[in-house]
């Protein structure tokens, strides 16, 4: 335990100090302090000791000079014990707390300040006080949060006006990360003026996972320090502990969901959207897009993009008689849950229900870590870029549905190619998609195959099921998140009903692959907009 | 440009600390110097003015107080025109360089040292003077790194003494940086001391590429600084800029190739080897490497993991008179290449021919980074944890296919299957892969219908092309990446000739599965570790 009997401190955000000061003024510790800090206190009748009847020296250079000294450095810094009997020689009494942020760089960055002037926001007193205080943790506490001086003033009134050793090697902590992001950003900063793009990147709150994307990989998840948002702060409303695979499937979720404009439903398998749909109602959605792949929804991750309702989990089953109706899913994510909608889901005591609202999720930047090196780049926010018809036939595509088409290619791993239509209900609905393949054709072949597949499950027995088949192919529209190198893709598309693709169109062949199609009769539409996604 | 007449020289690496004061003293600078640096200075026979004469304070507690003073502060942070008049009253004479590096932090962590060594290996003086010397850039010229040493040296000559501001500024950012990872190692160290983990990265060395994964996105390419080796560190020896997917597919080309023991090839399409193979001779690796797709071969990623010799590349016939022989790929990357070897690559001018070795590429980590969070876990290095036959029938499989099968699914995107075999000639060779399906079943078809492709490819036509590739299937190994959730791929794999399906085993089925391959007649080892991969 260290009695706090002489605190220096130097604040830029003042919030709370008030308070602080006074509580440490009350239990009979002096207060030392600088500039504006000092003004404050002293207008709220706190009496502190000025700076300068410490250091022997002025308040000099604007500001830029006024703790930087020997005496306050070494009050922080000596050893109590080795070093007592040099300390009292040199007239050096001891500093037991610190309480400083820095000057805000961040704000002034933020309001876009010049280079003079994000240069004046670099605190060089500050972060030298934080620094040697905290080096010497072992006597000294440092606080660089003013959301932790409530937690101390209670501390301090439970232990006599002293902080503990425990407390004082966190706040340590806390004071080196508080030095090493201020750093970062000045660097960065600096960087940018300079044209120089560098990158720096922090995380903590680590949670350690059962394991990684696999048993014998340790795992963790963590949350970047300096996020506003972040998807790590999702809220497990119910069920096991969330996996690795678990966070990348949930991710692809809400990348698929996040600029649905209606009621949308997204089913992740291995990180890609299998079954996907919106419109109106989110019972309907979740319907149409558990039909995309009625096979792999089963244990499957489902998100929303909307509050989940008592009408929309029935779909489950999960408290039918014959256990072999119930669907069981992995997770079920969701901007939030109606309290009966929660209670039924509940009836699975395994599954993961999560509180997430993908509409948070506008990421500015996409980042892959290679061993060593980073890529990084703009996510893919856009749909396309013009919708140029190429072919004699001139489809009419429902704008609705084209965003939809696109929004669920581009989520798709490349080579990815899905077929989508507007139900007789209105809604849109992924039928079909095939994803990750070398060969653009066998994702097509996969599409056109899940697309037959589902119309048959759909079809009520009446009449001719090929017949039903056309007559929905014929209304279903392929989309291609690139250009056909060949016409192939378009002769299996013409020769499993689909009349109509879309397609962004650039191959050195294009006038073979439109030639083709216009001697099919199928009508094609240019986008100008590629949607890689490895 | 600033004269630099009076220099402080404190660092802990004395790296060319003689010459560069040797040389600022040739040129009527004074030196300000401490403890062991002042020591060595002296012992070169270079006059030292002693901190002490300028701080008028003595080096005191252990070391712990040198340089942090009054006076060394405004000495470097004073305005030279704004507080000029202020600086002459208090008696304070510029300082108009400071060379300073820090307490060797990393190495002491690299040693293992414990918490109260680490702590003493905080360096609260150096980083002061850096960062107070880099604010003051206008005036002040701060250097950090011995390696900026030679070129300094050449600017003070050439500008009779002085440094330029565009320097300057260039030595400010690299000091900001270097206090930026010097207290983010601090924070991450003292983390984990406190049984925590924290990551902190920082990249720069930024490329612009062309574009990101696609022409709407900005991307960027940059260098991890901390990293000893760095798949940044690549050497473009021919050919167009490499762009974002380029990068991506030789990752996963480097990845697939990381630890194969000999002659192996990988060909690598939108991040997935669709061919591979390893064996005695490189040209006939990449023969049935290729061989695995070659449709998709076509445009792919080529890497090999030794030198490529003139006899492997003649394989591209880029010389063929017949242009539609000449196999055009996108890359060949491999740890060398032979200068015939280069010269005949160099025949195609839009080839990109990369020198990178992945026996370098041994990372500890595997980071994937969501909107504001991180997954972070260990790389998937192993292969399997046991080789159990769980079937009547024992199968024998050769240990370097076991190996190769393993390390080839591993590579796959889930869910993934592939069948491999060992050829005639003894290489390993990838006969065929689905990957990156929602469904397994979907996986297993297409590896199954490759196989037969390249079977038929295969065939010399002679006899009954059903019964060779009925016989060549009975030798082919299947390997999934994960358990087999139902019977059914056993099934499909029985009747497309496969006697042999290695697999983790640990469904609640497997029972079901052992079985229905007990029934069929296949052989099946369970190796008790799943190679999930998305």
């Amino acid at each position: 335990m260290i009695a706090i009997k002489r605190a220096l401190i130097s604040v830029s955000d003042k919030t709370g100090i008030i308070d602080f000061a006074a509580a440490l003024e009350r239990q009979g510790c002096e207060i030392i302090s600088t500039g504006g800090t000092r003004k404050v206190l002293e207008d709220a009748g706190i009496r502190v000791t000025g700076i300068s009847s410490v250091t022997g020296n002025p308040e000099a250079f604007g500001g830029r000079m006024k703790t930087l000294s020997f005496q306050i450095g070494s009050a922080l810094l000596f050893d109590r014990e080795k070093d007592a009997e040099e300390a009292s020689a040199l007239g050096i009494a001891p500093i037991d707390l610190v309480v400083c942020n820095l000057y805000p760089f961040a704000e002034a960055r933020a309001q876009g300040a010049d280079l003079p002037a994000l240069i004046e926001h670099i605190d060089i007193g500050g972060p030298t006080m934080v620094r040697a205080a905290a080096k010497n943790y072992t006597y000294v506490a440092v606080v660089v949060d003013p959301g932790d001086y409530p937690d101390l003033l209670n501390e301090l009134a439970e232990n006599g006006g002293a902080i503990s050793k425990e407390t004082r090697f966190r706040l340590m902590r806390k004071a080196f990360n508080h030095t090493a992001d201020y750093d970062a950003l000045i660097a960065t900063t600096l960087d940018g003026q300079a044209g120089e793009l560098s990158v720096r990147l922090a995380f903590d709150r680590a949670k350690k996972l059962r394991y990684g994307e696999n048993a014998h990989q340790e795992g963790y998840f963590l949350r970047q320090r300096d996020a506003a948002r972040s998807y790590y702060d999702m809220n497990v409303l119910h069920g096991k502990e969330l996996s690795y695979n678990n966070m990348v499937d949930m991710y692809a979720a809400l990348e698929s969901l996040r600029d649905m404009r209606t009621h949308a439903c997204a089913v992740i398998k291995h990180a890609n959207p299998c079954g996907l749909s919106s419109g109106d109602d989110q019972r309907k959605a979740l319907e149409y897009a558990w039909a995309g792949d009625p096979v792999s929804a089963y244990g499957s991750v489902i998100a929303f993009n909307s509050t989940v309702t008592r009408g929309t989990v029935d779909f489950f089953e999960l408290d039918a008689e014959d256990k072999s109706r119930r669907k069981f899913v992995e997770i079920v994510v969701a901007p939030g849950f109606a309290p009966e909608a929660l209670d039924y889901l509940q009836l699975h005591k395994n599954l993961r229900i999560v509180e997430f609202d993908p509409r948070l999720l506008t990421p500015a930047r996409d980042m892959k870590f290679l061993h060593g090196a980073l890529l990084y780049q703009d996510t893919d926010m856009e749909t396309w870029e013009k919708t140029e018809c190429v072919t004699a036939l001139r489809p009419k595509i429902d704008p609705e549905l084209l965003d939809f088409g696109l929004k669920a290619v581009r989520q798709l791993k490349s080579n990815a190619i899905c077929a989508v239509r507007k139900t007789a209900a209105g809604y849109c609905q992924l039928l079909g998609m095939g994803c990750g393949q070398p060969n653009r054709l066998n994702s097509t072949e996969l599409t056109l195959a899940r697309c037959r597949e589902n119309l048959l499950n759909a079809w009520d027995g009446a009449g001719d099921p090929e017949a039903y088949i056309r007559e929905n192919m014929a209304e279903t529209v392929l989309f291609s998140d690139a250009f056909f190198p060949f016409p192939d893709n378009v002769e299996i598309a013409h020769a499993a009903g689909i009349r109509t693709i879309v397609q962004p169109g650039g191959s050195l062949r294009d006038k073979l692959v439109i030639g083709k199609a216009d001697e099919l009769g199928v009508g094609m539409v240019f986008t100008g907009m590629r949607h890689f996604k490895h």
